[in-house]
């Protein structure tokens, strides 16, 4: 469990922060039924550790695009292409959780019907974590897949054009006893947001995480932010940079080019500021009994994660974490122990629901640490 | 285009190559038609530049195997389970190329009619490059997917056991005039011949390929012989490990763990020589028309993969290759100037070609560089 300092969080609770978000966007304009998804898949990302995803974004990413009339509150999400196993929806500019969380309902039921499915859905807009969507496959038994392209940070592999977001792939797959697998990665190394801490911290980068705006291979964080992310596996071919960078690409075509988005260099970069319905997602689901029994395979599940977990460790290492578990954890402790909100982004949502006449306070929490 | 020394290799040419390939393997009992589709996944290893998973193997990893009454010559490949959208097959400890490619067609024939589908063979041996597989999507104007799992070489994210193979993933989508996008790579950082390669080299590894026997990072490849391969991304989670382990993880949990074949410790390592079916595969294709009009997604791709390719280079560099490409302008080059087969391989082939009586001449070649 990572430990977070008292000073620098305020804890409140997930009740709290739902309510809140749900609040603050059907305030703004957002239907009722949709601010409640986007509140649920923001407020998961924040139980899950992954704070960069969760309520920090709400006024950054989605509030402030509604009222400058860059996101469109009251989106017409519509079915443009469906087959049997196939479902292509347009979110009209509109929040990217619903119509997230939409398509990958039709994918599940499609995949429930015919045993495999898949979506994808263009002209949206940010929608959080990829990991929530492919683990709406778990209560069904079946194997989920989402993924998503995003504003430019990243260069190809022996480029220095900004030219690939950070074009998460997402994974999730059912367990018996053990916390389910999510496999849930940005295809760059590093996501932009941590070369802004070493920036603030002074610290040099790592090798293999950004290149200068000449090209160069650079452990400066300032001049990295002047630059490009690199793609996993870092500059070069030698450790594999290739490899991140397919997988990148690979996620900007499942997503841009099969839906008929935007792709490529059509993609926002962050300079050039909010592009209405720039980005777009893509889903998957098959079931786990096209293959086995699920009792079966469940019963291997816990087998393959608790081999891997209790294999020897490397020294001055006491754990071997399989993906997803880390996560499950912090969701649990965050449940129990309070959900922990970052100072300035706790300031920043209450100035928020000042400006709204909604409330926000302290008193809420259950717990203080 | 890579150079090859003149002196170190013979020029083959493709016919020459199948047809001494399936030869040999009908003279150890393979049925014909199964022989010759081994005979053409070792040699698109070969014509793609991809000489450690062609015609190099044939006597390392099937006939010493066949000989030895470990692979089965005349396997009865069954259907074990089937939908309308999923197949699994057992292998009968047989050949892996004519089982994947019956998977793999029998998937394409299920997402023709139903639009998606996946599928899972157990019980199987090597299949050699899991890219042959994902391209049988292409002429159908599907997008198709392969993996498999393999004989252990690596380590998890801080573990030091050797528990996941080099377990790559392809995924092949179609264009128009350019190359198709074929991703098709191992979750390793490196593979281990990379590391035998440095050993007679003397020279270091790079950061982030292996580790040694007692789990501290080396660059010592003797050390590393002796320890494992590390993950995509390299040693901890600093530089994305963690999302090379969660990828391998994947691999063996789609391939293993679904197809209720043999998974994690259960593989065989290296040392304990081989094991009757102990490898699975996993396939998975669909269609584009499920999404969008082919020609507009093919020409939608064409210029997705042009535009990474003219995009601004870092220096030094002077081109950037998005993925399948260096392999198809491979396999152009060595269809016109003939097949290069390293000369100890070359010898190799030889000495078992005298054996079983069936004569492989230089003069068959074309050319000669």
């Amino acid at each position: 469990m990572a430990e977070v300092a008292t000073s620098e969080y305020v804890l409140s609770t997930e009740p709290q922060l739902k309510e809140f978000v749900h609040q603050v966007l059907e305030k703004v304009g957002v239907d009722a039924g949709e601010a409640q998804t986007v509140a649920e898949v923001l407020v998961a990302a924040d139980l899950r550790g992954i704070e960069s995803h969760g309520v920090a974004r709400l006024q950054s990413y989605y509030v402030s695009r509604i009222r400058a009339g860059k996101l469109n509150a009251k989106p017409k999400y519509e079915i443009v292409r469906e087959t049997e196993t196939s479902v292509l929806y347009d979110a009209d500019n509109g929040l990217g959780h619903p119509v997230g969380k939409m398509a990958m309902e039709k994918v599940l039921e499609k995949a429930g019907k015919h045993g495999a499915a898949f979506g994808a859905v263009r002209n949206s807009n940010h929608y959080g974590i990829a990991g929530y969507y492919a683990m709406l496959a778990l209560p069904h038994d079946m194997i989920g897949l989402a993924s998503t392209n995003s504003v430019r940070y990243g260069a190809p592999t022996f480029g220095k054009d900004i030219m690939l977001g950070t074009n998460p792939l997402a994974y999730a797959i059912p367990t018996d006893k053990e916390p389910a697998f999510v496999l849930d990665f940005a295809t760059t190394t590093v996501p932009r947001g941590k070369l802004e801490v070493y920036q603030r911290k002074e610290k040099p980068l790592n090798p293999g995480w950004a290149i200068d705006a000449e090209g160069h291979p650079t452990l400066a964080a300032a001049d990295a932010l002047k630059g490009a992310l690199l793609p996993l596996g870092g500059f070069g071919v030698d450790n594999g940079g290739h490899k991140g960078f397919g997988l990148g690409l690979l996620v900007d075509i499942l997503c841009g080019v099969l839906s008929g988005g935007s792709f490529g260099n059509s993609l926002p970069l962050p300079s050039s500021g909010p592009q209405p319905g720039a980005i777009s997602h893509w889903f998957g689901a098959f079931r786990v009994d096209g293959f086995r029994d699920v009792a079966d395979f469940k019963r291997d599940m816990d087998k393959e994660l608790r081999d891997f977990k209790a294999s020897a460790k490397v020294p001055g290492q006491d754990r071997i974490y399989v993906a997803g578990e880390i996560e499950f954890e912090k969701t649990a402790y965050n449940r129990e122990h309070g959900v922990p909100v970052h100072h300035k982004v706790w300031d920043g949502l209450q100035k928020l629901g000042a400006e709204l006449g909604i409330p926000l306070t302290k008193d809420l929490s259950k717990h203080e640490r």
